[in-house]
């Protein structure tokens, strides 16, 4: 399949560049029979639009999506959802001066050695902008998640540049323009951003997204594994440079007693895992982090070259965000979504007839999502 | 695509059990043309093969592997290359036992709720051992990178357990039963291995792969990303937790200044970005690190519930690998090339004709593989 | 991958119904830096569209394209190529009566078994409406194939009803309303057809597609044979019922000696394989026939059953073509032009390195494209 | 995904040449729970392998299949099924002299062309010996289609040469070497194929496939249909030169009134559509055709070149088939089970929720397979 296609079942293909006319995609695969209206799916691409606070940046989209195709009388009928965004600030002579040189950070310099040509404006089909249509249809992924099983996605900022965000309660989330779900904090952060957008310069991210409500059996071992596949998906949103499921990388320095997780009747007693055991779903929660690299265009001048392989210098005065990652909670919820709504179908494709005589184990009670390099505390540590 | 094939055109499709008569693959899409032969892929197979140090799991496999098909007079035809791998230690008595519950860590409890039946002689499906068939896969991949574009593919481990091991030098990692880029460390890891294994408990571990002399244009954005199929296929390996590409989890805290990869005539300035910027290649060194959770059977007793829901403990004594980190860095380095072979061919299917006018950017001077949370020191730090 | 695209490298996402706001499709994996504009588009558009002639259907569709990404000052991008038609004439009310009874020869009781809900309105999904977008898709296929390997797509009527047509000449398809390669026949069908049209019943069609200037060595055994994804994208336009390469079924009556095509140093002697064997094109023309099952929607009064199960009679007064195979020759003609496409970049993704010794064999000098069931006489028939 | 897979969820990869030492496949995607042994799989090798009357190749080759994983304590796993045959008789010698031209018919010079080298030992990849793994794992399919739908998957000859074979019974299929649907004519057939092979050329054939019992539904408009699938899958057997669907080609000179299968609570009152509309099952048995080319391989002389393109002769003593078409029968079946395999997983993905509140229409009472190119008569002519 083409580079420009996600998943398998539930499939989305999206089109269009940050300047041309209009962005969008095409969900395929939905089940049939779901109320779906564009009431649905603008509330996430509000969520994750330009301009909301002054922390990011300053650009103005409505972001308004339309329903294209797919739907009848207020149902899904199961054919190709078509989604349209229509570009509206397009200020492409800000743009003018950077088509001759490459930008650090940056993907002008390696379209160009794989096209041969590049639309340079405001990075074309490499912006961020381009998440804007998978926001849309993880809205849709989230929904059919939502309705059919009970399924919630939700995700929170837990770094922002050097500033570790404790999860203190789910509710906090949608109160401030950071996604934390933290209220102590909120006052340092928008200082530091303060300091950061005078300074010019950008600062990375870090964040959560956990699915709660995941029956076990999703995950199509060996490559279509739920994890591979979330590290997949999570990966490709622009400025990503790392993916955990569960302990993530703590679990280089746990032992085989503290990271794998015991199982009693009343469920199992931890959540390492984060929800993913021999790339199956558990039953838990399913839960990834990801870093966010600094935005890479600052004010701040660079050292570069231009077409031609001369030396240059760069700075970028168009509206930036000082930390793309802020505004990158709602992406990472919706790939989830994307993701675990695939591998539902691919689930049931498979394994509808299962009828297991074993009984479920319940999740774990408590998961302390804010902590995800040890997600639970185990109440009763091993003697290792 | 069903749930055990890997890449677009050069696919790898495994097949087999911990237990079964044979494990093996079918590798399909390689060019034709090149020398093949089994002694081409059994060296790999050595690297990875149990048995070779007191510190892996000491299971006899000899791990032989037999080409079936794809390769006439020496010369591959372009066919599917399939290759088998007999099952010599079956020792299935060892796990009779362990069929009634579920091993704390491992994939029992998620193959059972997802298929309704699992094989529990050694894990089955979900065994490591099925790590092998892809380890003699990416060593096809691997020699064709090589042959046909002086790729070379290396990894090495970075950290076993609490113990960071600092890049000396390659030509160490195949000195040490670690795969460590280190001569000094290894009397000390090897103490710490006893010591580990004593206590019956195990460990995690973290490896780096870098390919070097991959060209730019690699990777199709939105969404077979090179970055995000990297992270798929690591994730995809057994007991991975986490993937970063260069800097990876470290950009968190980094400046726009400090991350952002300068360049200059001479090259790319550092490599923060791990050789990739909007999902293709850059030229640099590509960069990958992974972490690895602690093996999950160990002798300690652990808790865990029966198949009817009881609780249970359970003790394994089978024979397991302490810490599966330390033969994971062939594995490692053969998906990275399964992943990097595919993309060699997706690019040039739709780019052949490109004719870039742009010179090419020389890839930074000295890459520092061991340091991967800052690749490079950046000579003419920032103001910032 | 999901049911809605076509393709492997040069994809074909479609979307959209019949009476909804628009349809439209994806293009994924043209190669980049080729001239591209609407008005490449528009002609096979208008040669498809409705209302060109009192022998097919008077619905107004003016089928505008409109281009909404993946071009860049007039140059494919390299990345995926959105196109947008607009549905104008979308008279609902016509269909408001048929939503509660099953059209016999139509999709709407197996869309309602399979989805649970259908769009009645024109068919929705079903609709040959929704050949439009992979008319517009496939004029970029032929364009690049054009550019790159000089490959020319064509088709013609070969039979419309109990009317065989002869092939004459190329130059006359364009000169008459049926796609016939034929003049002295034209008066004859149209009487034909003006008899049909004022019966209210509908007839079948044939016709042949063309490719000619295509290189050996297009097609993946197995199973991505050339023919057999020539069949599945033949076999998958609106109406088709049965699909032939070459001799088709003529070769069940043919003997050994007849039916194989001879070569020699001026080239192949005959064309029975219709330019495939082993599912690898020859250098020959590539030769497919289709046959169009009559039009299901009809003027006389058909049984059918309602929703509910109970008899009724059902019959169809919209804009209806009494024939739907005149318009199918430029449907064709684009998804023979997908498959080639999408097999040139398969091809040379894995064999771009192949430097064949052996000298091409030339085509056949003379095809008769009009005498699909024997392309062409044998010069010198065998004794056998 | 690459060439040598078939399907999206129930996935059959084969690999292997008519001389190296083993061909098979990896089936992929087959639900969990279901019993399967060899014994389940070799009669469908049985019908299929040479040697069985005079009518066929005297190549010895018992066929045996083993089962290499998927299968556990006697029920599949639901992980990869990979089935193992050894090939026995390799009288490579028999193909030295052909090594060095291009046998007419065959796939020697596109081979050649595509890949630059080529297995010239019985036709290597391109020998209608692959079709043994797809037997194969059609028989897993076929098992899974009844033991979960109560589908039943049969096909018969319709024409040997030009000898039209009436249907008569399913009963005596199995009871003659043609697996022709009728006693009388057999002893002409024998008669027939005697004085064929004596001449030493070859001769065609024409058969029919016919899947009774699947439910209404399985199908993925546009651009997965059931109908294109199986015209992929069917067209991809070797030697097939052309499918229909029901009616198929007669539908050209079909009317709308004789051609569109009317409905009453009763039934559909024909099946001219072969049991598919828009592209999905209607719950009518399953119609297809194909027509199978003569053998290439014959012992009268032919004009050909040599690698060089000198003109040669090419005159075939090996042991081959004189009319493929004869063994042919249990691959079509084959194939149609792998294509409806996959589309009731795709179904059940997607739609597993729809509960369909029309009643479903019970198939026609009475198809006559035997004449395809009008199925069943209509009770009750149209006046049209």
């Amino acid at each position: 399949m083409s580079g420009n296609t996600l998943g398998t079942l539930f499939t989305v293909t999206t089109f269009g560049e940050s300047h041309g006319p209009a962005i969008g995609c095409v969900v395929d695969g939905c089940p049939p029979g779901m109320a779906l209206a564009e009431s649905d799916i603008q509330p996430e691409l509000d969520r994750r639009k330009p301009g909301t606070s002054r922390h990011v940046t300053q650009r103005r989209e409505e972001d308004r999506v339309q329903i294209l195709s797919g739907v009848h009388e207020g149902l899904t009928t199961g054919t190709p959802i078509a989604l349209l965004i229509a570009n509206e600030d397009q200020r492409s002579k800000d743009y003018a001066k950077i088509a001759r040189s490459f930008r650090p950070g940056h993907a002008d310099y390696t379209y160009l050695q794989k096209y041969g040509l590049r639309d340079p404006r405001g990075g074309g089909r490499s912006s961020a902008r381009l998440t804007a249509p998978a926001v849309a249809a993880g809205a849709i992924a989230k929904k059919w998640l939502r309705v059919r099983f009970g399924v919630t996605i939700r995700g929170h900022l837990t770094q922002l540049g050097p500033n570790v965000i404790a999860f203190e309660s789910w509710e906090y989330v949608d109160t401030n323009p950071f996604f934390a779900a933290n209220r102590t904090m909120v006052p340092a952060l928008e200082a530091f951003m303060d300091r950061l957008r005078k300074s010019g310069d950008s600062c990375g991210a870090r964040l959560a997204v956990v699915a709660a409500g995941a029956p076990p059996g999703w995950g199509e071992p060996l490559y279509g594994r739920l994890d591979a596949d979330l590290a997949q998906a999570l990966m490709g949103i622009n400025a990503v440079k790392g993916v955990e499921i569960g302990a993530g990388f703590a679990a280089v320095s746990q032992l085989g007693t503290e990271h794998s997780d015991e199982m009693s009747p009343e469920g199992f007693l931890s959540n390492h895992a984060g929800g993913i055991l021999g790339g199956i779903s558990t039953g838990q929660d399913i839960v990834a982090a990801i870093a966010i690299k600094p935005t890479s265009s600052i004010r701040l001048a660079r050292r570069t070259v231009d077409v031609e392989g001369h030396p240059a210098a760069i700075e970028t005065h168009g509206r930036h965000d000082p930390c793309v990652g802020i505004r990158a909670t709602p992406i990472a919820e919706a790939f989830m979504a994307l993701v675990l709504a695939d591998h539902a179908l691919r689930h049931r494709a498979q394994n509808a007839d299962v009828d297991c005589a074993t009984p479920r184990i319940p999740a774990a009670a408590a998961t302390v999502p804010g902590k995800l390099a040890s997600p639970l505390e185990d109440p009763d540590p091993q003697e290792a």
